[in-house]
């Protein structure tokens, strides 16, 4: 089997899974009991938050740990000021789901606006200073304004202008929140260079396990309430007895690939430029979607080809790739990132992500661009028109 | 080591964890993904579903994954209604902080009513009754009423008259949802026998692993709001890639729990049976508090000593017990539980819980017993007035 969904879910660090075996089957202790059987497990959590800060440069008091991304960017949108309080929230319209339709959860008491988004995917800082210039009615009844942009999309890879966009936010007042849920672990991330006010990741998505994640809170950010109420664990805001293994997994996963990180964006740039050099050298019709992609992202377009039957072709060859993200794979449209891009009908429903991870190797890539180019040629309906090629995927 | 705080957490069945492991290292698909590499995940959450569903007599589609029980309580407390309708919230003074917080959190836009309770920890029906029958104009504007009691309190065990309550609510229009945290594995749970709309679970507390629990939601009951908003994932109510791994662990330790329940209350009851019976013959001041209580819980204020004293000394001797809720073990005051049921002045802060497991030894509790009464012994103030003791302990 080849898999080359990493976007989706990654394997977890087999270094990781030995680190956490202690803590579920010797030092089980709730974290939050006073006696000595408890220290072990305290200092574990104690490490592992000092190890995770290091990763992205913040304080280890700016971690809080959450079930995983989802959790951690509903906590975001959801609890940025007091319920009562109206506020204005400012995204994309190529967040994950986690993000828009948690905005959607609260348009009770929220307004929201949507950033533009270029045909590259990325998120416009001029969209951003209009909506500050609009007039003041509009808005007029919102207490705190939260601008979230995604660090990096997780269909198309497109990193973001987030110190940019986070810069034009501050200087109008308002707060700033990345969700960063394909980005950390795999490209560098500095919170404090960046200035986000807070920062969502996910284990899972990085080599650790499912179920565990993080929220950065900037210490200076004072506006964000509690997620989970209930015991005191992480400094009263999120409660529930510390998943105190998963923990100890996501530090090692994350320091591990933020120690390999170089090596690995190289060793996944060679991947990428290998699939794009057999598409190319077999004349196939295809964009490639998104610039400045996270490492191993190849997100691509086919012309006259359907997305969801290359993904089963590539399946009946033991390869796994995904049609869009995760959560929306039982949708047969083209994705909310596809549209919102305008991918041009002919090739947005033959829009397919392939992401690599580190474990992948050149022979890998290479059996996946020719599995592509045999189904796409029996397929018949591909044609390659040069001059769309260079319309969409050279000017990038 | 003696650990006896398996009220605070359990140590995870060592069967359940080698069932995890493959969907750690192996199968670590994104169960959301519809390759055939999924499918194990895929397959494996539906087992675990039935499982579960089988334990407590549910339907597996009434079963939704969630990171612990304080999720499941917040879930059900904060998103039983859509946000922008006003909530009649009903509950009691003795439940865990996961409850009363987020009741407080939801305070904008509730109204909260709290039952009484009597001396020996029980919900009272009557009063329950009485803030039906109360003025309509206190509670006109909400739209919705939700009655909260927990099954089992997790500090003095006590098991609520669940079924009754349940009753009462659903006779006056209102739904009702039970924390069973401490419950579930421990006692014969039937949901359709005690008719609740939600219970909410946590693996941890029955020897699977932190971080994962479920929420019961009664397929009838169609007002319960998403807590995790995007994916589609847990039938679009609970967002955030599935944590399989843990979750078929869960499903192994629950079932392995249930399978054993017998055996292990009559173990459980004989542990208990010789603690009670070492301080009586010793002649220890004490009281038990709590009244029909979950197996293994055996909760105790001593007349003229410390809960915080007792704890350490026990500690020293590699005894692990608890003062009260794992969660408010920094909190050197009596506990609100403590405080609720009147417990007298002499006897509050000197309370310990000590809560056995069903690996612990006859051996264990008598080394527990033997090195209390030393302790207290040793402290000079705890001076046995018998008046006092058939007043507050024989009566239950």
């Amino acid at each position: 089997m080849i898999y080359a969904d990493n976007a989706a879910t990654t394997k977890l660090n087999k270094e990781a899974f030995e680190a956490m075996i202690p803590f579920l089957l010797e030092f089980y202790a709730n974290a939050s009991q006073p006696y000595s059987f408890s220290r072990k497990a305290k200092r574990a959590l104690k490490d592992a938050r000092r190890t995770i800060a290091g990763c992205i440069n913040a304080e280890p008091e700016e971690i809080y740990f959450t079930s995983g991304g989802t959790e951690s960017d509903n906590w975001a949108i959801k609890n940025f000021c007091p319920q009562t309080d109206i506020r204005h929230i400012i995204t994309s319209p190529i967040e994950h789901h986690a993000i828009l339709n948690a905005c959607k959860s609260i348009s009770y008491n929220s307004q929201l606006s949507l950033l533009s988004v270029d045909s590259k995917g990325i998120v416009s800082e001029k969209s951003l200073l209009e909506i500050f210039t609009r007039p003041r009615e509009v808005v007029a009844s919102c207490k705190n304004t939260l601008v979230s942009v995604m660090l990096a999309n997780n269909e198309i890879g497109t990193i973001q202008p987030i110190k940019e966009l986070c810069e034009i936010a501050h200087s109008h007042g308002a707060y700033f929140h990345t969700d960063a849920v394909q980005a950390v672990g795999h490209i560098p991330i500095d919170v404090k260079d960046l200035g986000v006010d807070m920062l969502s990741a996910s284990a899972h998505k990085f080599n650790g396990t499912k179920g565990i994640g993080f929220l950065y809170i900037k210490k200076s950010l004072g506006i964000i309430q509690a997620f989970h109420n209930g015991g005191m664990q992480e400094n009263g805001l999120r409660a529930g007895t510390e998943n105190v293994a998963s923990v100890v997994a996501m530090a090692y996963a994350l320091k591990s690939n933020c120690d390999n990180m170089n090596k690995n964006i190289s060793h996944l740039k060679l991947l990428e430029d290998a699939v794009i050099s057999i598409l190319d050298k077999e004349h196939i019709d295809y964009l490639r979607n998104g610039i400045n992609q996270l490492p191993g992202n190849v997100n691509l377009s086919f012309k006259g080809v359907e997305g969801e039957m290359l993904l089963h072709r590539l399946d009946l060859k033991n390869i796994c790739v995904s049609t869009g993200a995760a959560c929306d794979s039982q949708n047969q449209k083209a994705t909310h990132v596809i549209e919102a891009i305008g991918v041009p009908d002919e090739y947005k429903y033959g829009t397919i992500r392939i992401s690599f991870g580190f474990e992948n190797t050149m022979e890998e890539a290479k059996v996946i661009a020719n599995a592509l180019v045999s189904i796409i040629k029996c397929s018949g309906n591909n044609t390659c028109s040069k001059r769309q090629k260079i319309l969409y995927t050279r000017l990038s």
